[in-house]
């Protein structure tokens, strides 16, 4: 069976929904923010044992990077339900001002 | 004209293309991952002005917390794409996840 | 026994000591900065408990904050040990530049 | 001429003496959080620049790793006071966790 993927638009409704059944309502703004910094250390301690110098508690834990990226895109989404912002609309004005902004740093670095 | 939503599967392929095209190359992750931290302070600090004690630097700077999730999102599927992240799968995951293990949480404290 | 304030100087050079005897050396320093930013996102999880809207896992879990500073400034030396940086004189840099920046803005907004 | 090392409780009580005459009071910790990451967010740049994939804007620009040091010290020192905490007992207790936490570690695995 093929699964049919989901536009970023619904996924941010689907946050929504569980934000209004299991969590209780959003919480204020810079209490979202700290929990999406909480979830980016997570992702950061994963990606130091991976990539970094830092050692891993024991040989049988596992890196969990993919779980962490998941943590952090849900309060991310979060935080821009709150605020009604579209992310897809978002992501695609960041891609073009990163397009105008990089294009003659790249071409005199490399 | 209703433009078509797509999905978040075709976001982090649009992702892929531009930094192929325009940024060189993906970062090593732990580059990637500073620059998340950029961008999560450029959120923390229009977040803080709107939301906190920040003082804005002049009555026309502009608050600008939609443009900075788009950079976070943008940030954020650099290091999904990196490691081959289907970053609708782990959300989904994370919405699983936090369900079970709030369930009990909420009733208690609500 | 009056307990002797030490300087940070001299804090300083104890975290260096620390690392050359436990640490196994100074990591490299996106590394470090990744670890840093793992204790950012513990002290945010203590913050948010006491101070925003996340609840406690229980009502046994203590808050601390406290611990959570000692380990973020831990972390922080390192960086700055690494790089040679003295942190008195930058913290005094950082008051001046401060001082000279925010005398405008906070008049006109108190 | 010699300059006498301040302590860092003795600098803490500066941070104090400067926010309660220049910085109109704390903010609130969630508040004081966000500036953190500000700070973070600046050093990441810097770091990023100079150890890892990130180009410089231009080839006049400084690399300010110190500045920034300095300015997250800020932050934190800033929370720390609100929550009247001694920051040097507190960074000799993490010395002493870590040392405890990771004296097993580090024989292992090198």
């Amino acid at each position: 069976m093929i699964k049919k993927k989901e536009s970023l638009f619904e996924l941010q409704k689907q946050v929504d929904e569980w934000i209004n059944r299991y969590g209780g309502g959003y919480w204020n703004p810079l209490s979202m923010f700290s929990a999406l910094i909480e979830e980016a250390g997570e992702l950061a301690r994963e990606l130091n044992c991976q990539q970094g110098n830092k050692p891993k508690k024991s040989e049988k834990e596992n890196v969990r990077i993919d779980e962490e990226t998941g943590d952090l895109l849900f309060a991310l989404i979060c935080i821009a339900n709150y605020f009604e912002i579209d992310l897809e609309q978002q992501l695609k004005k960041s891609l073009r001002k990163f397009a105008q902004r990089d294009k003659n740093r790249y071409k005199k670095t490399r």
